[in-house]
């Protein structure tokens, strides 16, 4: 694998390659051309190539793409071929969802930790795991190498959990609560927001947008 | 408003504007320079000032903006001043942690009614609403005018049940299964996917890449 530097944009689109050719394999498909692949995904073949030339030449001219050994290179290059552990801040629903979320554990993300302020939750086992009072925390995260922590918390409080479990050591948080932790935090910690009022807002802009546009064709 | 045709990556950040006007409403703030807000937003005022006005004179020169004014007049674009009916199909953990979201609710998005195929959650009630049998569901989206469905349903599941949607009537769909809708299914149909594990390999990328970019520091 070549160490030159990749385009944001690229990164952004290696997990949906990754998805892809994860349930070609399922399918036990062996190989298949950059056009195949581009008809599937519903991006150029042109793009895919160049995507994909990023990394070396995973292509052979007339032979396509090996599935399994590209999905394998993909995976690697994503940090999947080591073991991340992973904490769960805020045991609600969000947090039981993603806990019961065993695609997760497929990939290597190893759910070891559940935490939360409610007494009522303290003790109650999820998959397994026991949900433990949000005191003992810091002393479970200095002590027990976590990469990552999920934060399904309200956003009054991400901010703070967030900055001790930076300060703790955590490699990399996944944020649910709607704020930007990415800008409230020091760098040394990496931080993926999910925001999903946003993506809901987005798809209501869409709906009509795509309403008014008809509602045009029509009156022509 | 100006009927100018706005670029995706606009349409895109509106959400976030949205959120932090609400952030700032919450805060009694009654007005706000670009300067501020590109402060609090990590992002450049020039920005700001340019996708702003896509949408016409929201600032004014020395005043800066009128956040309630400016929040409203994004929630009309993102087509927030209407109300959206919206179903939820599968009750699992997801589904039950996105029916318990009251901030949807605060922005228009009225959950009506929640299907499943498991006979033990039929019957069952969340937020007062009571899960149906999924084979109630065509008659029920016929009949009641339904704008979005939200798809917490395995993959297998999810591109049979958006084409059923589509072809019933439905308007948009949020689909958190891991396939990409969008590809699927008519164009008539609106989708928003949202794909939790891409976000995930995303942070374990910049885990990674963060440790290696360190670990090169360390080296030198």
């Amino acid at each position: 694998m070549t160490d030159k530097k990749i385009s944001v944009a690229v990164i952004k689109r290696l997990p949906r390659y990754y998805r892809y050719l994860g349930d070609l394999l399922e399918n036990d498909e062996v190989r298949i051309s950059s056009k195949e692949l581009s008809k599937k995904m519903g991006v150029t073949a042109s793009q895919i190539r160049q995507d994909l030339n990023n990394f070396g030449g995973f292509g052979q001219q007339g032979y396509g793409y090996n599935v399994e050994y590209l999905y394998n290179e993909i995976g690697k290059i994503l940090g999947l071929e080591r073991k991340h552990k992973v904490i769960i801040v805020g045991a609600g629903n969000l947090g039981q969802a993603l806990a019961n979320y065993s695609d997760f554990e497929k990939r290597g993300f190893i759910l070891e930790g559940i935490f939360d302020v409610n007494p009522r939750l303290v003790g109650m086992t999820v998959r397994g795991i026991e949900i433990k009072d949000i005191g003992e925390m810091e002393h479970y995260v200095k002590n027990n190498e976590v990469d990552i922590a999920v934060l399904t918390i309200p956003k009054q409080k991400a901010i703070k959990i967030g900055n001790d479990l930076s300060n703790w050591g955590i490699k990399g948080i996944w944020n649910f609560a709607p704020v930007d932790l990415k800008v409230k935090l020091s760098a040394d910690v990496v931080v993926e927001n999910v925001h999903l009022s946003d993506s809901l807002m987005t798809l209501s802009y869409n709906i009509n947008n795509n309403y008014k546009n008809k509602s045009v064709k029509n009156d022509l």
